[in-house]
């Protein structure tokens, strides 16, 4: 009997992550919140089919979607597994060769009511493609007011996890490789604290996987006790004005910036899972600039490269 | 004396398309609602720094923003006039050669508070590169709810204005550029009902300007009768909600689709002026579909190519 390919055990691995996340925050909810919606996919494309690059896909994912929940507005916490085929024009700047490709992983974005509770993703997958495969993934934290202890938390945290698999992961370049990703060009600022990214994760693969296990099992033991410090903070109206704006920023950098998004969005994707990322509101308003000194500003300045294990 | 040039004739012209259209608007208001913002910028780049098509701009302009007014919820009418020089990677799907171009434009989109009052957006435009001229431009309309009166309204009167210019103007093409290009492709819908949109108007100046004259003149004819008809109409909450709704759709598409979008902010363009198309306010909702028959279902049944003119 062959022992089950790595592609097979990151699925397992998976699937038992996603399950332990929504456990542990429908602990935080106090009781089922999430809407669970499964699909399966024949192959087939949608979206943009002026696009040549766009894949045929097909598969299957574990929708996890909150909204209006006790302590957060909108969420989701999604598993994926496709398998599919360039069309004509293969990608020239993904690892590996050929047009097939296949991709396992578990994608979650929690906005919480409370201005004072920051938001948070993680996504963490194994790609395969040709005879190569990779690991990649992160996680990153954007609150609307800043608490020191809950970013200095957040990346300890994941640092507390790097440390222990110094064979595949540096800190500080994943560190470092966030806080690029997730700046908003336009802005000239990040969208939030930043917190660990990598990709195409390659030598080394059972190092990588015991490392991947680790960094997304960490979602929990990183964020909740956030969230449970944050909880029933009492906050005015002019905290939800200023999270809704913030929460616009999210949106243009997810609808802008993130390569994730841009190529579901390109090639056929599952729009209602891409699009789980957006908040459940979100607002826009012409030049606005906190007042100096404020708690708002004092966020705003702290949108920049920090490090927050010193 | 020389004559003086189109590019001074079409600034000349859009100045006054700006002054016209501020003062309808604020006549439909009840009074001055506008915040002034008049811009000039030094030559410098801003924005993304890494992309090398970034072009270096400088110019001025006049932004006029309205936000939370008696009618609009948000909007603005702006006037930029700029010019610039592309960097090392010169653009080849733009008309003319060379690095040097300049461009003169009013752009226009405003979002009422009232849901049964329809967003309308408008931009025309003078370009210039090297040795080569052009006019480009458009306008279309996003209702949540469906006055067929109000698509047909809007649609007729510019269809009388591209009627009158038959040297230079086709309803029927322009019209399908419009269904074309406001289609978000994720979707699978258009972002309204449409309207006109144009690009690359360069034979006949001289007719085409006077087109362009009478084309971006006719937005007062064509979409504040449709103001005033939907001033004051009672709404609950429900309409509200769906409004919000169809704006998340309109912020993606902006964000993801629009060219003049994308374009302004991968180049270093005011952010600000750029992103006065974004509404106050926008929502998501997981897998949200109206009830079938209701008003909400007849209206996302409206957004694919119509005759309206009919």
């Amino acid at each position: 009997m062959s022992s089950p390919s790595l592609f097979d055990r990151a699925t397992d691995h998976m699937i038992a992550l996603q399950e332990s996340i929504l456990a542990a925050v429908e602990e935080l909810e106090g009781g089922a919140s999430f809407r669970r919606d499964d699909w399966e996919r024949e192959e087939g494309g949608e979206g943009d089919a002026s696009n040549p690059a766009a894949p045929i896909l097909r598969g299957w994912g574990r929708t996890r979607v909150i909204e209006n929940g006790r302590f957060f507005e909108r969420g989701g916490v999604n598993l994926s597994v496709v398998e599919g085929r360039f069309g004509s024009v293969a990608p020239t700047h993904m690892p590996g060769d050929g047009h097939q490709f296949r991709a396992v992983g578990v994608s979650l974005v929690l906005h919480p009511h409370n201005p004072f509770a920051p938001t948070v993703h993680m996504n963490y997958r194994r790609m395969e493609r040709g005879s190569t495969g990779w690991f990649g993934g992160g996680a990153d934290l954007t609150p609307n007011y800043l608490f020191e202890e809950d970013a200095r938390h957040f990346h300890t945290t994941l640092k507390t996890v790097c440390d222990a698999h110094p064979g595949v992961a540096n800190h500080t370049a994943m560190k470092e490789e966030c806080d690029r990703y997730f700046t908003i060009p336009h802005r000239g600022e990040m969208r939030g604290v930043g917190g660990i990214f990598f990709d195409h994760m390659m030598t080394q693969p059972e190092e990588s996987f015991a490392f991947l296990r680790d960094a997304s099992q960490a979602f929990i033991p990183a964020y909740l006790p956030i969230a449970r410090r944050r909880d029933n903070t009492p906050f005015e109206p002019h905290h939800r004005q200023w999270q809704l704006l913030r929460r616009g920023r999210y949106v243009e950098f997810n609808l802008v910036n993130d390569r994730g998004t841009q190529f579901g969005l390109r090639t056929g994707g599952r729009i209602e899972s891409i699009l789980m990322s957006m908040p459940a509101n979100a607002s826009w308003a012409y030049d606005h600039h906190p007042a100096p000194g404020s708690d708002e500003a004092r966020m705003v300045a702290a949108l920049q490269p920090r490090d927050w294990t010193a």
